[in-house]
């Protein structure tokens, strides 16, 4: 075995807090060659309904050269990898910032994702911290496909109290004049027919509620199938004879298999939104467990116009995951607010096709 | 985004039974391209075991291109798609009629399904009534690969007592003349070997029982995400929160799944019923519940002889799902009867080939 | 249908201890053509590791022409075969012996599985006997990818105390001097920073232990839905109902699913052990069953040169799969020991690739 780009020893149980530090990099072990059948299994454990990963010819017809992978299976994908490294060992998974979808995935496609510590800080109570990092994703070619930060907070090995601390400026949103749209894409060849929706970007207006209709139980099943699927090795997914000894007593459902379901259940009022273009902060608010009901709610904060396109804008959008209550008896949910049946609370941009006559 | 074949405007939590008119035409939406890996997941969720579906240089020799996907993802992703126009807030799936297999599917082929409303009859109660559709599903060259009449109960908005009704004549069978088989099919390429059974259409005799060994217990989770591959959003199947206010209290199973585990499990002693030719009618006769156990009898009811053809012919069969019995425990079930362990109970018809030196 | 090959037809509830006879040999129907599909699914339901399997361009830099598929899921598909024939009325998995891993399987190839009766024994009860078999798996050239020995204990219809006996010689090991390295792999491509670890055949010293981290909780769905993968129609797996007047009272994991799921626990330790070569031999000491949580020691017995190959060494390893305990709380287990939480004790051989500068 070659002596090329050795990493520093992992250890087999990951690392703790004072083993990062600003400016160290990682590059993620096991890169993945994604294909059709990680493509149906994203269909099957989810229910996503997006034609444009479902059917060739509308794919296609954009200008696409196959059906791209939904934006969330490369996301996931793209996530799991940084997970040995980054949040083996996290106690929570706090947050995202500056999550930017650049560029489509197809089958055949193989990732790779690399990180960048951007910042560290200690808890007052000394026993975790606050990681900060830059993750991007890259396909066999090199291009950029995914970047993101996150932060977690880290178990740590000793008392890491007063420790110096770099917490870095987290950017509050994506500018839409940033947002990735490829110039072949054609998004007025979005069918109606094809999508089940006539809705286009001029049809949403800013304070609009959608309680999309639907609900989907998680089963512990599903969600560790797709879990490991996504190659994401954290402990507190998959082991309930360990969980058994954690404050929840269970096994916690990976929280970006909510944020799929909730965009699962959204296609119904959501047709036309055939790309996740960036998400620009999210929390999971509460945990979600097995037999959980999911529900989701979108609130449209803005209609945003994208440089140099006539023909697809940016829908700015706030969705709401809940868990086992129907979205009639759900208030309003302020900005901020934690209620108690908000499981995820994501704001995010989608693209959708502009009305031609409009 | 372009104005051709707008749609009506689908309400966002599905139409109503005053919705439907005789002699409308539904486009539905989400073409799906299908692929080895919703082939793989349809063996993996259901346990088939027909070898054409699974061995390519069987299927080659049989004259398939490739594996032809099993007759029933077909049948399950086509009827799928008319969950959301049709069956999205049906209160009960009444029946099939004239469902007919009439071309081979491929990975790489992408279905889209269309419906036509025949008939429409409210209920005395006035709050529900039976809306009946042909529908029909193409594949991307417009080659119609499936058919078929189902009617369901749907729930009325308003009191719909004593509507003006018109009930459709009722083919009772699909008759053997009009069984499709492509001209170019080889069916004695079947290697009993590859099947694991010698038996030929010769082989059965009407009136004769077969008890298929073993059973399957039914996972919710296995139930959903079988339904998800087909993208059948039908709320019923998923939304355990929302579930418990209704009078079963949990989960319904997909009728569809069942039928694909019954098929599964019978093909211990049909090993050559190599495809599924036509279904004449059927009733899922009981709801099938997670944790269910369910079984399989088959009946012979007829030896069909197909036009023009002395390689092939048809069985006709009467397949009984049963659950939480033993197949020895259960009595002779006439047609008609209402026997408690029976789940499912479905009249039709498979292509077998024939004994040349008969 | 045509008369070749017809086998003696197999009785639908399947052979007795008494059906078996010395020299017999079974050619197990349904060929099976394996997919992309299969290999996501595999990954999905195990949470696989090995980057070989996972990464196309790494699989090309090793000298395969794509990713090969998984040892275990080509185990698993060509053990399933012969399931129907040798134990489906098996009362017991008895023991492996003599599996090699002979030749790469890729997607788009097709397994058959034979075997011959090589022993037949029966029990002093009289109402079962063990039976002994050399089965061997081929791919679509008719190339022996697989070839393993097992005995099971299969019932039998009469008292069989008494009947004449033939015990095969049992081979202890298959000798290092046998395994199969393909001549154009290039095990020294294997990167680094593609499988996570650094260590080589050199850094394993025998006697050594590894404890892997992480758990893996057992669903019954998972199990299932991997069982049928395979296409294993072994009932005590599939059907609760049946089994509940067993002595176990519930439905059986698979013990390969148990063998799978620590092979991929333990990519963490053994990164670099890039595919099985082969299994000495093994037992699944106790039963799984379903919301048991399974973790993986290894023991590293051995290291063995492998002829006329400078590049890349065996270690020849036990795999101990235990469950519902925490390896910290584990003492060492001695060979032939069984410790009631032991539910897999594996003696095999994996390839991985030797420093070039020791």
């Amino acid at each position: 075995m070659n002596d090329r780009a050795r990493p520093r020893p992992r250890p087999i149980d990951g690392w703790l807090f004072e083993d990062y530090a600003v400016g160290e990099r990682f590059v993620h072990p096991i890169p993945r060659t994604l294909g059709e059948g990680d493509a149906a299994l994203y269909i099957a454990l989810t229910g996503a309904r997006q034609p444009v990963h479902c059917s060739a010819p509308l794919a296609r017809a954009l200008g696409h050269r196959a059906c791209p992978l939904d934006d969330l299976l490369v996301f996931h994908v793209a996530f799991g990898k940084t997970v040995a490294d980054i949040s083996y060992n996290a106690v929570a998974n706090l947050g995202y910032a500056d999550v930017r979808f650049l560029a489509s995935v197809y089958a055949g496609d193989t990732l790779a994702s690399e990180s960048e510590v951007i910042g560290v800080k200690a808890n007052s109570s000394g026993k975790s911290g606050v990681v900060y990092v830059r993750s991007r994703a890259f396909n066999q070619d090199r291009t950029e496909v995914l970047r993101w930060i996150r932060w977690v907070m880290v178990a740590s090995r000793a008392d890491v109290a007063g420790r110096a601390a770099k917490v870095p400026a987290l950017p509050r949103e994506v500018p839409a004049s940033q947002l990735a749209v490829a110039p072949a894409l054609r998004p007025l060849a979005l069918d109606p027919a094809a999508t089940g929706g006539a809705r286009c970007w001029e049809d949403y207006r800013p304070g609009e509620v959608i309680d999309h209709p639907g609900g989907m139980t998680v089963e512990e099943a599903d969600a560790m199938t797709a879990t490991r699927l996504y190659q994401n090795t954290a402990r507190v997914h998959f082991d309930a004879h360990g969980a058994a000894a954690t404050p929840f007593g269970r096994r916690l459902v990976y929280g970006g298999h909510v944020i799929s379901l909730c965009r699962a259940l959204s296609h119904d009022g959501l047709e036309n939104a055939f790309a996740i273009a960036a998400i620009h902060g999210g929390t999971h608010a509460h945990p979600t467990f097995a037999l959980d009901t999911l529900r989701c709610r979108h609130v449209v904060l803005a209609r945003d116009e994208l440089p140099a396109r006539r023909d697809v804008g940016a829908l700015r959008l706030r969705m709401l995951g809940v868990k086992n209550v129907a979205l009639a008896d759900l208030p309003a949910v302020a900005v901020g607010e934690k209620h108690p049946a908000v499981v995820l609370d994501l704001d995010y941009s989608v693209l959708i096709p502009r009305r031609q006559n409009a």
